[in-house]
């Protein structure tokens, strides 16, 4: 059976999405088509809106609506401390927490040889002229603990080094909860070798 | 942290669809912005388009650009048979099978006294019309094995049986590729109780 072609192409469109197979691209076109007209027409706006206003800081490279973003521009925050991340989300994640009150540098992307993406492709020039231009005295590392975070990571913990300036990376280890006889072998062997004095 | 005011927007947006948290919202709403802006006002001018051009057929409520819809206009399906589904949907797994060339009727939901819906709320007075009306040898009851769907079936079965038509319910039992020693015993008893002579 074939879908009506309006539907067929919403449905196409809902499946470019990532995580979305082809059953729940189905299931949200037919959401979509039991909201209102009107609700629809806002959700279509929402998204031309976001992508329009939506932009780079050129500073620290998160998504904003302003340049420099917000935390660029807020005076409370602590400009001497910059945590590095891969993507918009991590940020998310970290600023979630309520831990931090540093400043951010998104590096879009993580080093990744057999996709091709090399340090060049990602915003770590951007880092080191931030460094150099500012008085930096922490930079936290804060990528997944992937074969491509830890890559990039030591990357650039060769080009940071230079500057003596506080480095770190944020620890790897059990996470909170759970269970040591659960967790698997690379996790401890981290959580071992991370191990902090009491 | 409080997302941009069009990220948060757009995020608010796509929580409102079935199946997708608060997480899973902010990676699609993410996806969006990295998306070119020629494909995000595709992607939106899709969803008003499906919205603004596909109505219900006003025979058997099948969602459809034209009216009757393209089931209820095939001329190669037999008029003499109609399947009941709940949803559009489940018309759409039914078509997938290949197996089924009659027409359809598509409730546009389920009794269920707890979420305030009668029969009235349904469309079981356009079913009957058109058992009225036409020359209908055969109905399908395909409704979900719940509650709301049994207790559906039941109330069709007694409207339906005084037009002394054959009325039949798919069957309920073991999936295909399943194995016996891991049904549930539900599954199990409505087996054995559809037990069919060999």
């Amino acid at each position: 059976m074939e879908y009506t072609k309006p539907l067929a192409r919403l449905i196409e469109y809902f499946q470019k999405l990532p995580s979305i197979g082809p059953k729940t691209a189905q299931r949200l076109a037919l959401y979509i088509l039991k909201m209102s007209e009107n609700e629809v027409e806002n959700f279509a706006s929402s998204m031309l809106d976001a992508k329009r206003q939506i932009s780079y800081c050129k500073t620290c490279f998160n998504m904003s609506c302003s340049d420099p973003c917000e935390i660029c521009s807020d005076m409370s925050r602590n400009k001497a401390i910059i945590c590095v991340v891969s993507e918009t989300k991590d940020l998310m994640a970290i600023e979630k927490t309520n831990e931090y009150h540093g400043l951010y540098h998104v590096l879009q992307g993580l080093i990744s040889p057999i996709d091709g993406i090399g340090p060049d492709d990602i915003r770590i020039k951007e880092l080191l002229y931030r460094v150099n231009q500012n008085d930096i005295k922490e930079i936290i590392i804060a990528l997944n603990p992937s074969v491509e975070g830890e890559a990039t990571s030591l990357y650039l913990t060769k080009l940071l080094k230079p500057f003596n300036i506080k480095l770190s990376r944020i620890a790897f280890g059990l996470p909170m909860g759970s269970e040591l006889e659960y967790a698997d072998e690379m996790t401890l062997a981290k959580a071992l070798e991370g191990r902090v004095e009491i």
